[in-house]
């Protein structure tokens, strides 16, 4: 199989998982003294982790969570951010221009920084309160917080079954996932490798996933158009340009969303003839429980994904990793 | 010019700055009375209503202040929306399928619900605690309450000097943008009435206007494909598509965000030929301050685009009143 690594793929995920510990003790101290306000900041694709978190934590939990933009908030600011708000970030590179300068302003403020920055020294990383450091997984870890506060907010009685089936299955039911959605993947980017326009659709936790990889992966790392719309939106305006030839892919997750997206579902066929329906459900997850897969569709999502972008990037002759103008050029 | 009743316009601007007293009275029990959370709740082109109307408050406000959309209500829930709390919502119908249903669950919660449904007899209208009918102005409406809860709050001391200037000067500065944007309204349509894919970017108060220009304009009434993108986001993944002839048009508005358009307008010429940039700033204004010019962005982007849409319309002999699906199939 093209770019895989099993063996790899399982250390990463289990090791993500095995932050548990850490991250229980922060949001457990965070917790017992209080906050006002938690808000998950991010850019661009970690701006799409943090919409996944706080749509996740919504329908479930009355926590004060918000998502907030890293370049909004520089010149916006936020008037319910203060001294006693809690703050979480993730980097990659610890460089990202906008999550620095956020960061240094929500210093300033006192506000508590809970980061996951992979690069541990970056200043990014030396300045937040509390720093763990291990590569990938971004979803994964803010789910983690998430589910933390939630478990400590009694909106999660759960918690412990749900992480026992995850440490011991999660990491093996997404690769095989992957490896079941492998002959899809190749299919889905010989037919849609020189598309003009691609429309990705999703909604729930999946929903930031979509946007990211419309955004993210389609435009930044394929140079291929694409335009993500939720599906609760789809129907107010963006369904009228779409006909017959409109490549189109929908994604359905297992969580409360779920009907919004088979609404969809029912309503493409009567109009296009190019879609595709990409649905969690029909990967077996093996160890999950039932009441449980809705919580880690964005991560079957991505597990699929990835089968397509490792065969658009060979049949487009792209390389994943280059840029045209970001960081290539000062802007 | 070409769809354009002056005197209509103006008094019809001038009959939604004169709810205020009705809106005034309303806000003020409510604040009077204490409350959880304010939601502003909508769907589609409310929707975007709603994200402007919270960017809006963000940074000039503590207060509680959540968007949400009608069809995720329906499925995730919002456990923050209590009997305690206030739902602002607007319908031109009174019967969109997801509001109607939407706020019939906001009722059996117990929340009270500020509503501006302009079909005055409709069950939608008839339901709600606070009822407000008058046609259009939809974004007025919005902001009238949001300044309000904000002046109450004490985050608005020039509340009245604001809205002093609004009724006597907004209606004849926003026709008078309208008559100045024509001629290039019209070259715009001329050269895009064509384009297969159109980038619109914005920030700010512009932002929920850009999302909804993209899809409840060029997609829903005009059928031409287009995508918005934040200014903040632009940079983290669909730069990488724009070339010397993607058509891509950037709102620049005067409010605390126009830097990060300001910072997309350097970038464009440097990569793209067929970029158009639309500043408020080029538009006089007369008789609203400076300092308040940025509150009312969102207004003057509106009355230039309906510039180029009247063009639009006519040059693809496209009325914008058909529509291919939305409520001609059951979906």
């Amino acid at each position: 199989m093209l770019k895989f690594n099993e063996e790899k793929q399982v250390e990463s995920v289990n090791g993500a998982l095995q932050l548990r510990g850490s991250i229980e003790k922060i949001v457990d101290e965070i917790y017992a003294a209080g906050f006002d306000n938690i808000f998950y900041l991010g850019i661009g694709g970690t701006y799409a982790s943090s919409m996944q978190a706080v749509t996740y934590i919504t329908g479930k939990s009355a926590l004060p969570v918000y998502v907030e933009n890293a370049a909004e908030y520089l010149t916006t600011g936020n008037r319910k951010l203060t001294s006693k708000s809690v703050v979480i970030i993730s980097s990659v590179t610890g460089s990202t221009e906008e999550m620095v300068r956020a960061v240094s302003q929500v210093k300033e403020i006192g506000a508590r920084i809970l980061g996951f920055i992979d690069v541990k020294d970056t200043p990014l990383a030396q300045s937040v309160d509390y720093l763990i450091s291990y590569p990938a997984n971004e979803q994964i870890k803010f789910f983690m917080v998430a589910d933390r506060f939630m478990f400590n907010n009694g909106d999660f009685p759960q918690y412990e079954q749900f992480y026992k089936e995850l440490d011991e299955h999660l990491a093996i039911a997404l690769v095989e996932a992957e490896k079941a959605a492998d002959s899809f993947g190749m299919k889905f980017a010989q037919d849609h490798k020189d598309d003009s326009m691609h429309y990705f659709i999703g909604a729930g936790n999946q929903w930031g996933a979509v946007y990211s990889y419309a955004m993210c992966y389609w435009e930044e790392q394929h140079w291929l158009r694409s335009k993500s719309i939720h599906s609760s939106e789809f129907f107010h305006g963006t369904l009228e340009v779409i006909d017959r030839d409109t490549a189109v892919t929908l994604f359905i997750g297992e969580d409360e969303q779920r009907p919004l997206s088979e609404r969809v579902a029912e309503f493409l066929p009567r109009v296009c003839s190019r879609y595709t329906i990409i649905d969690t459900k029909d990967y077996e997850l093996k160890g999950i429980s039932p009441e449980f897969r809705g919580r880690i569709s964005h991560l079957v999502l991505r597990a699929i994904t990835s089968r397509i972008d490792a065969y658009v990037e060979k049949l487009n002759c792209h390389p994943m990793e280059i840029r045209r103008y970001y960081r290539q050029l000062k802007y």
